[in-house]
């Protein structure tokens, strides 16, 4: 069994950590912290995990991190790295569900959140937790960064084409469109129901922060520059991630079909979709599946990519997990078999 | 025209007014207060108001309230009853949507609303204003208390029924539902999309500041004494409200529609429907309806009563319009012909 | 392990129970039928299910029904007792999921579902599948009638007051509330997105055929007749059923708490939550978990108890897998042991 | 007073009409026609419009539209053109809401509304009914096409860049996203709640029928040829459409926003937005309003604009509202003032 501690667990990342780890074989969750929740039961503040968990939320202080085998910061950003040296000193490994570790470059790191990084010397060490595109160095990692939700979808939607180096890298365009859940458990006047319901808008055009992240990762992948126009957009839905991405072709004789499914074969968790598809997000809702079908309308010369994810999942905790079980020498599936949730 | 201020001018009762007066042929908006967004202009706040009105918000001592002939208070509990008395004093008019002048005893105020009462001489003379039962005391009120958006519905409900003196008055059952607007715009963690939205609960059971209003304005209407179990529910949707009432018959011998389509016969915003009935809440979204449906079921002894409203117009800032029409001598229905949004 | 066949996949019920019998360890799904879908491979008809099932939907007269242990009848009513004579004859044993064996009396049956019941002699053994009240008679069932889903939690929540014998069996009331997901997979105009959400409505009030169920099944748990106001309501959400149940105490001296407590101790899939709860339906959603709450609104007369359950779950293809497990000796939580999905 | 005929009132588009023009000052609607409901009363099958339309539908042979003085077809692709020779050569004048008069050639009408055209000789008469970009032929036409909603927003959102020759006009990009609404009053499985709610996909995009009506009405303005991918999108809401357009600029030294807002100066239904504005849809509920957001993220050579509004009122009932008020000489906002609905 693997002694887990969650830092923040009662954001919606934390909660998802908890009930999918209350259904992995190899979990066990030692200890949860929450500052402001400390003393609370995690069933009385989680209905949904009564019977399950048998601890409450501890102060940070309190948590004995150190006597864990991993931890996961599901923080806000800021967190993890304060406390990253320490607790790899002692010989536990972390995955971040923030943004602490995803950039390299602390001074981007300080452009885009506006704090000073406090570690920047373990930047270099830290994994990049996409699996499909690092496993092996995240096996041996003491520190992942798992990604944003957004880039997850970018990445491996615009990968494939990078790669083969069939599309102009410096025009490319990402609509992406997320549920609710995205932007957090917070009681912000943006998110609730009268505001965000029946209704859908653009937001952060000028600049999201899974921008640079994206184009950070992307850049290995491609020749030349890479420039991206990322419109993240409001959805009323809960769970759920749709992001619509555009490529100009360079070549048009390519078979991109046979492309993607080739580059992601075997994959446990991309769904290559057959030609023609046009997956809905509820098709992945609650599992860590992550669909993508592939469209050229009118044989012109733009590729459409459609990648589905839940953003709490695959986009989060999911993805979190995954990472732990190659961490830990699991199959890599261990604990995350549980089927989307439709209807 | 009608000089108006609204004091309190950013939560969904004052944008309502903002909405429905905009499109009132007599009345002329001086004024809106609002602290926390003082300075901003209306329409930066509320896109969907944008050339309709040059105003910006002003900080409550700036307001020049004085000068208008009716003020709406649109604000928390308490902010009224502290501005009432200097108000009337030079001849302003108020509509209070918020409790401070709905219960007559300042002892039942205060147990519920846990504020000491500022003004309790003023009670005596403040009109509750419910048009369909207290028309003629409106017309000349100098203070009126709009009622709550559920007492509305459980009034208009239950008193025909205790009028005609046909029902067990000690154990009436209101099994209410409202839209997430009746919480206000808030940011409070129950209310934000992931929460609230593809879900459903009860909630306040313990005893819900409706209640003492409700009997307090049920008394007059029964020979015994009112009791009355009430249960709010919320629901994932914006605006409606759904009261299931439910009454135990002391005769079954009664024309229970003819009842209640003759108590409201000439109504203009109270729609007695045809028996059998269900009326939905989208009927009456955005608009000043109410509407009504009984039923018998199994032709047993107890009647179940339908009733539907926008717990923001009718329930809410359409009855303080309705109201306002009474108290200058307007046609009852000045302003507030826009129809239900459909679908 | 169980060989196990569907008859009439499609529906809500059906991908339900292929959903959740993809995750049961002993289960082995052999057939589903579909007329209408007939040739089509179950992950086309639903993505969500791509990569395990390896089945395509056959007509009925192809599925070989009789070479399984089990069949399911996720259909419309009249479908489970036209097959029911021949498989059981082959030792087959069936839980149908719809309402042909719900009802002992035929000419019940006949009058609510307008159609004759060609098997009447198999009423009197088949077993109304609610396991927490019937467990041991489901055990050794041929033939399981699985409930209906309000019927469920009227049942567990009237139940116990009724044994107790402390509550005026003649006037009960069930204000229920029901995702859409209720009414079925199916192309009808009310169930509409623009028609059903940001609305609620009540329906069925004049006869819903859930209630002679109800009334039949709690018939002996009550000294008295029992009769029953049953309001059945339509909630904007997809899944989920909120169940406010009234009853007039005959006396008040009693631990409702405890009563309720000590009924279900030990029950895996019925949570008594603690005193003043206020559960909500996302606390069980996707999940087998029914959860009720008991209130005493002012320490009254009357007693409200609050049930919330998916009513695709624990109110159909979960509470049919756990009569299965019954049924094959198997431990009654095999394979329903994943957890509600929250937010 | 106008005397109007509705053929087709019982889709979403029609009931939007009867809304709209009961509060229309110059409007008297006289005959509303529907194969399906012929007999029902309006307020019966509608009852949010109890007590304004003493009508009942009457079979479309019934109708006197001849007795009309304009007639608007809000109904399926192919009545129209059945019915518009014989009621022009009457003196009627007419709105068609559905596509037989969109598309000026008859073997592209054809081939994408997979039905032959009836009455090819009218196309050269019929004029496009977008007011901003045609105000004065659609002033004495006889037969106006109303635009589709997608239509719309595209052109709105294309035209002053196309106009201005600053965009490769080869290589446009529309990421559109609608409310259900969008797809009619029909009882359809996709359309269901519990299939459209709480999710998000694409659809169409092998080929939706707005793109030729699109890139027929872009090419006059653009000086090379026009291409367009259109990628539409369902979002769990009933009303609102919200498109992102993108375009590469060939020139960056232009001010976009001084363009749009020099365009559309003066236009009572377009709102330009101040920059940096990222619109809701929420913000044009139920009003004629739509609202353009120009975005240059980045200051690169791509430039993003946003559109929203209401899909059934500027993108149907009330843009043909909007036409009708030029074919009569009235103010163009005659009828057209409610507010958007917010919350």
């Amino acid at each position: 069994m693997i002694k887990i501690g969650i830092v923040g667990g009662t954001g919606y990342t934390g909660v998802e950590l908890l009930r999918l780890l209350a259904q992995h074989p190899e979990a066990d969750v030692r200890t949860i912290t929450s500052r402001k929740d400390a003393g609370t039961r995690v069933a009385d503040l989680f209905p949904s995990l009564r019977g399950k968990y048998d601890l409450a939320f501890v102060e940070p202080a309190a948590a004995e991190l150190d006597r864990c085998d991993i931890v996961f910061f599901a923080t806000p950003h800021g967190v993890a790295m304060a406390q990253a040296r320490e607790l790899t000193a002692t010989g536990v490994r972390i995955v971040d569900l923030a943004a602490d570790f995803r950039l390299k470059d602390p001074a981007v790191f300080e452009k885009w959140y506006r704090i000073p990084h406090t570690c920047p010397d373990l930047l270099a060490e830290a994994v990049y937790g996409l699996p499909e595109l690092n496993r092996d160095a995240i096996r041996k990692a003491r520190i992942v960064a798992n990604p944003g939700c957004y880039p997850t979808t970018m990445q491996l939607g615009f990968v494939p084409l990078l790669e083969a180096g069939i599309v102009d890298a410096g025009h490319l365009i990402a609509d992406c469109k997320s549920g609710v859940s995205g932007a957090g458990r917070k009681a912000e006047m943006d998110l609730i129901f009268s505001e965000a319901s029946d209704n859908f808008k653009a937001y952060a055009i000028k600049g999201h922060r899974h921008l640079p992240e994206t184009l950070e990762q992307l850049a290995p992948y491609s020749a030349g520059p890479v420039r991206l126009v990322f419109t993240p957009h409001l959805v009323p839905m809960i769970r759920g991630m749709h992001s619509t991405l555009y490529a100009r072709l360079t070549r048009t004789d390519i078979d991109l079909q046979g492309l993607f499914a080739k580059r992601y074969a075997g994959e446990p968790f991309i769904d290559v979709m057959p030609p023609g598809s046009m997956p809905d997000t509820r098709s992945v809702r609650a599992s860590n599946m992550l669909r993508i079908a592939i469209h050229q309308p009118g044989n012109g010369d733009l590729v459409t990519v459609l990648v589905v994810q839940d953003n709490l999942v695959k986009g989060a905790a999911g993805q979190a997990i995954q990472n732990m079980n190659l961490m830990f020498g699991l199959p890599e599936t261990t604990g995350l078999g549980t089927l989307p949730v439709l209807p």
